[in-house]
């Protein structure tokens, strides 16, 4: 599979500024392209503690995304899954830094720790303020003495980004930093790898398998397990948290996309881990969103952190930037009762016997036709016009003793009321449409003839089906134009209507506009046709 | 590949429930399932014209993701890729339409029309003011006389939300609606096709093909064209969309994420769009995001309408929706000068003929021992200690002329500099910073010993070593404490710790973490063997 890229080694250079052009002028770059990506606020005044983060890039939005007001001051990009160099990071801290400091903050991967590390070292050689603390959330690989920094990042983030926005010092910044990464844990689960640009997708995860425990740059999962529903999935991942999690305070989730899990699956994952086994513990939530992504990873982690009150105000505090999705408290889902009128009101029935005669009269003529119809829409559709038709006859004369026959505005609306609820398909639901928006017409005073010709207009309006689209509307318009002079002129004119639509070969509208037009040709449309045998029966 | 679902059935009630668990109380849900799937704002009072928009399911976020304050009063999920039904559609509107009314924003698909539409009547029946408009922004099929409707949808959303929420009556709303869709245009292209829920995948497009002008339910794309980069992508994209873009106005333009592309990618485009031929006619924009996907597809698509001044406001209005990314003016991408101090200021060189000779003896020392080193690392690491730490002795000696070796202080950060610009590999880096914590301690008072202890604490803090990990600090901490007792006492504390490490089966830091016990039994780790043969050099 390709990728949305340009050439491999102006990825990183690009990302960035298509981030930028998309920031409505909040942030800018460093001039330091090719190897220098750094990216940064333009309403910094360096007043307060700046905070920089950043690592390879393909985590996006981490890090570029979270740079704006209350979250980072600036951050700098390696290339994809590689660390920036010293001196793009020491170029970030010497944009940004002024006499309150500043905090770097480092996912703990060798390369970033050194990078950053080494460039904190020089930006102190200059008198500045540098502090580094390093995140290392990571609970996949329980043996291992660096745990990996992964989405619990942005918990640092946001809760640093607050306070340094805020005001507070150095110290109180940096310690903030270190107690949210001392009680941040984070685990993922993923279902397929991912792509490195230039390189051949590995395919290393079998279908019905998961990777438990993955790293966000391709490595492997601690283990493959056996992969079955999304509840299972996310209770494998809940359960790895759950040990890890200190007892007492409720704790704050983030549900994070791995980059290429629909938005749909997230929703689910959302729904799955508020019913995990840790779902009792969760008070607020962050997400589902992308926010430390592994480029189009199908996968998702969830980060928790016991979070104080003072660190819930600093994870709600508002900031501009579209990546962060906000704090949310995690309440049980509200359930509204149904609205009254669902059960339509059905009219009270009353008996008039002409009325009674016209319609069953009416009903007959679908009767009859429907195995010519059905052979018709056999050669342009899937051959149940004349069987839907017939079904809805005989509907109605089953329900003839509810109706509300002797009252002709109620009994459209009736009617319609009846083939919606009898009737499948488009051709029903547009009839239901055509009686219900008749009866509409009717009882705002118009004649029976405007009245149908508004649940014509209707329906047409609805079904989008124009004259010479092939369909019924080519008999029944023609014909209601023509009543005024009688039912033979509708008749005839319907009768003329429906021909013509044989030497229409191109359908724009219902079934027939999927078929090719040889098909077509010769053929009437078979709900014109009914449409012409009712009005020849009537007038017979 | 499998995706994060339970039964297929439950898709969209699990997923609709999610959402509403992370809405934070602001969403709630009619009590109709299994088939009624109404999600509904919880702060609504009928006071105003109602929105209520939906369809098939599959889209997320669209629609229920964009139910709040200032966007939809409700909206109404079908199952995937289906519409609702007519009862579904009609429990919305009866939830939500007070004496204001009631607009529907439907997507040109059959089965929306047709259920909308019956809603829609069924609902007047009851009396309640219902106008229902119909988005067909898809320009990918010139001659389909029933475009679809695809992302452009999210401008009707947000620009009647936003009138809708500051009162506007329903003819206002209606005909902003209806000005909006008439001057939206869409289309998408996609590198591989979306998975419908217990379907297996369609590998329609193969490598190096790109559907242009698909669809948003698995639709095949109007033309495969050939795919090379993001450039020429978008600039097809561009392209057509020029074609049908108004003169005169800036249009905004929406970038979105068919569900599946990674972040890094959507920058990437966003930064394509802004230089594609239509960017010059483009002044805002919303997105990069995922607002009406298709589930998991590999694609993105452009929207763009020409906003008046009142649009671009209604655009711009707040929402408390974290699917909604706001809107951006597009403005160059700001460049900043790079900070002074990238180049390091070198200090003065000065001699000082004691620390020159000890200095040339210390290097000579990893001169002497290139070759051991290099055979100790092969059997642990990738045999280079020896030549990574002579390359290093090489490079100091070079330097010596212009180091300042009559200020220890400033030397220790000059040794710092030179190692962090000629050495390779982390124990580059980590010399580099070795010796610059220890100058920097050095400056700040501490004796040489002291300042020493500093630089391996921050070089231990950054690395990560600690005793017992096998890497040089198992020589080079016990040297530093037995150092008041003098030299001798000092090698000898090195050459023990050094022997010590050959007993250490298990690596907890460095590259030797990667090799099993059986290989690094036995072995001495090159670089406590180095530390020890300088500290037994100086003492000779």
């Amino acid at each position: 599979m390709t990728q949305f890229i340009n050439r491999k080694e102006d990825i990183v250079a690009e990302a960035v500024d298509g981030l930028i052009a998309a920031s409505g002028g909040r942030l800018a770059r460093l001039d330091g392209y090719p190897h220098i990506r750094v990216i940064l606020r333009t309403d910094w005044d360096r007043t307060r503690v700046a905070l920089v983060s950043g690592g390879g890039s393909g985590h996006e939005p981490a890090h570029a995304g979270f740079v704006g007001k209350g979250m980072l001051t600036a951050a700098v990009c390696g290339d994809v899954f590689a660390s920036p160099s010293v001196d793009a990071v020491l170029a970030g801290i010497l944009a940004v830094t002024g006499p309150a400091g500043c905090l770097l903050i480092v996912k703990n991967y060798t390369g970033d720790r050194l990078n950053f590390g080494l460039a904190a070292e020089r930006a102190r050689a200059f008198g500045l303020k540098v502090r580094m603390v390093v995140v290392d959330d990571d609970i996949a690989l329980p043996d291992l003495p660096q745990a990996r920094g992964v989405a619990g990042t942005l918990f640092v983030h946001k809760i640093a980004g607050a306070l340094a926005e805020s005001g507070a010092d150095l110290d109180t910044v940096t310690a903030a930093a270190d107690r949210v990464i001392a009680g941040t844990k984070s685990i993922g689960m993923s279902l397929d790898t991912c792509t490195v640009p230039g390189s051949p997708k590995e395919q290393r995860i079998q279908s019905g398998k998961a990777e438990l425990g993955l790293g966000i740059h391709g490595e492997a999962g601690v283990e493959q397990v056996d992969y079955t529903d999304a509840q299972s999935a996310m209770r494998m991942v809940a359960d790895r948290l759950a040990a890890h999690m200190a007892p007492g305070r409720p704790h704050v989730a983030i549900l994070n996309n791995l980059g290429g899990t629909s938005v749909l699956e997230m929703q689910i994952l959302a729904h799955e881990l508020v019913r995990s086994p840790i779902g009792g513990r969760l008070k607020h939530l962050v997400g589902p969103a992308s926010l430390m992504t592994s480029l189009e990873m199908r996968g998702f982690s969830v980060s928790v952190y016991p979070a104080s009150a003072e660190d819930l105000v600093a994870l709600a505090a508002p900031t501009p930037l579209a990546a962060w999705p906000g704090l949310s408290t995690l309440v049980p889902v509200g359930v509204v009762e149904l609205p009254d009128g669902l059960r339509p009101i059905r009219p009270v029935p009353s008996d008039h016997p002409p009325t009674r005669a016209f319609l069953t009269r009416c009903c007959e003529v679908f009767l009859k036709a429907e195995a010519d119809l059905n052979a018709l829409d056999a050669k342009a559709g899937d051959g149940d016009t004349g069987s839907t038709l017939a079904g809805a006859a005989r509907a109605l004369i089953g329900a003839m003793d509810r109706l509300p026959l002797a009252d002709h505005t109620q009994l459209y609306r009736a009617i319609g009321l009846e083939l919606s609820q009898t009737m499948g398909g488009s051709s029903g639901v547009l009839l239901a449409i055509f009686f219900a928006a008749t009866g509409d017409a009717a009882s705002s005073g118009q004649s029976q003839r405007e009245a149908f010709k508004a649940g014509l207009a209707r329906m047409q309006e609805i079904g989008g089906a124009r004259m010479g689209d092939r369909t019924m509307i080519d008999a029944l318009l023609p014909a209601l134009e023509k009543l005024p002079e009688g039912l033979p002129a509708a008749a005839k004119a319907a009768r003329e209507g429906a021909n013509r639509t044989a030497g229409m070969t191109r359908a724009n509208a219902g079934r027939s506009s999927y078929i090719n037009a040889e098909q077509l040709r010769g053929q009437v449309d078979p709900g014109a046709e009914a449409v012409a045998r009712l009005f020849e029966h009537l007038s017979a």
